[in-house]
């Protein structure tokens, strides 16, 4: 069995390593914030001091952290993943960065014969915990087609999309999809709070019909109630918004609509709010509206 | 058993006015464009000529009719419904119109001693055949529980939403989501197609997590085969969003994506694409972006 390398025990990072052990991995593990790795480490993981280190002990590395920065810095800084890499070992990138920097690291490795897969993940923590995530892959066929037995342990949908980039390309139209959908459940809660409808009922009847949406099922309870407890945290909504505009602006794609979420979404970071939820976004289009869904 | 009126049989009007015959009913009904009885009439509904007429010989009147204006000219205006009603009489308004427009209806014929329920409806054509209609309802309670075994014949979700005007309120909050998660889709697939992605595995991915809604699994697929029949039209959207972004202005409430989706639609039936469906929204974002989803 492979010995397997982990990057970036966040809050999804974490979760997903427990289910790589649980299912019969040795791992070694990295973290910047040395702490997080003490859960990992009493359930038998390998502690390291430098992605250089868990890539030297690994067949294959799997790096969880938060932006492009960091995906740079840790495979191709100092003490990075790059300097611990031979022939033969696998990078997957499972992070959400832009795809362009996510091609030019994978040339970076492919001069030293080191294959890397960008695989970002779709379902939140808790798709994480409960190993149901969905998972969309660029890279060689190949070297997919070797990974798939961990990522069917990571997840439930798995697709290959292509070559290198496109797992990340396609993890941005999914979040222009998301940030546009949770700004139609803030617009449609608030204007049926303006109407003195009950909130509770308003949802039955749209989560119904053509009105439905994951972000509406999902987030829609969670505004009316006031419960900003993060799933997804807004400052990584403005991240990956922020990767999808200036990918779109290299295209030269105006997406009108994500550009104007993206605003709100900044007013709600403004508020340092950054790291709640993203039904947060409902604060901002409350103050827009000088009205509140809870009283 | 009650006899029921109908008033508007057009792409919904027929088809729940079939299965109203089918469940027992007798049918008295009434259509602008006369040819459009003839098909209710086969079946054994009697033609009438005029709302008037209609209204005298049933119990409980329905009308399908598309806007407003249309409303109160087959309900206020010369040989309406209001000049056949007498107590006891109940007006099911089951078109879209604006909650203002509908109360003040309402008031009117409370003047009569009739009761009128608004009763707009979500689900499309499919839903007006198959009887799966979602119906949101206001007025009176006690007008509302003696109607719904009508209800229950033409829709599955069936929900009393309070006082006269209540129904339309909801079915606004419903379409302004529906408008905005139908632009999520656009450029969410336009982002994957300058992106080189498959779009059919981009959909197999997206539909799988958060980004997923009804639009998204509904309209996606027809999108990118570019398959425009109606199941909803683009007028009929407009005309909807039209009335929650004039309720929104009644209500001081800024709306900023539905507007700006709004004038997105404008533009489809600018290119008289107006009878096509909601889907069509995808030919604008196109040419804002200088591609084509299929080449």
């Amino acid at each position: 069995m492979k010995r397997i390398g982990f990057i970036g025990l966040g809050l999804m990072g974490k979760p997903m390593a427990l289910n790589l052990m649980k299912a019969g991995y040795k791992l070694c593990v990295y973290n910047r914030t040395r702490s997080k790795m003490e859960d990992l480490v009493a359930e038998g993981a390998i502690p390291t001091s430098s992605p250089k280190e868990v890539t030297e002990k690994s067949d294959i590395i799997i790096t969880m952290v938060s932006d492009s920065p960091d995906v740079q810095e840790v495979v191709l800084g100092p003490l990075g993943v790059i300097e611990g890499c031979k022939k033969g070992k696998i990078l997957i990138d499972m992070s959400t960065i832009s795809p362009k920097t996510s091609k030019s690291i994978s040339k970076k490795l492919m001069e030293k014969e080191v294959q890397m897969l960008d695989a970002p993940v779709s379902g939140g923590t808790i798709g994480a915990r409960e190993g149901r995530l969905t998972i969309m892959v660029g890279g060689l066929k190949e070297t997919f087609e070797k990974c798939l037995p961990i990522f069917k342990i990571l997840g439930t949908r798995v697709v290959y999309m292509g070559g290198s980039g496109m797992g990340q390309a396609t993890k941005l139209c999914n979040q222009v999809i998301c940030a546009i959908n949770i700004q139609s459940v803030c617009e449609g809660l608030l204007l049926g709070k303006k109407l003195n409808l009950n909130l509770e009922k308003l949802l039955e009847v749209v989560t119904g019909g053509a009105a439905n949406s994951w972000m509406l099922t999902n987030l829609g309870p969670k505004m009316i109630i006031r419960n900003f407890q993060p799933g997804f945290k807004i400052s990584h909504q403005i991240k990956d918004v922020r990767l999808a505009l200036s990918t779109g602006a290299e295209l030269e794609l105006p997406l009108p609509c994500t550009a104007l979420v993206q605003q709100f979404l900044r007013s709600v970071e403004a508020e340092n709010m950054g790291d709640k939820g993203t039904q947060a976004l409902i604060i901002t289009m409350e103050k827009l509206a000088q009205t509140q869904i809870l009283e």
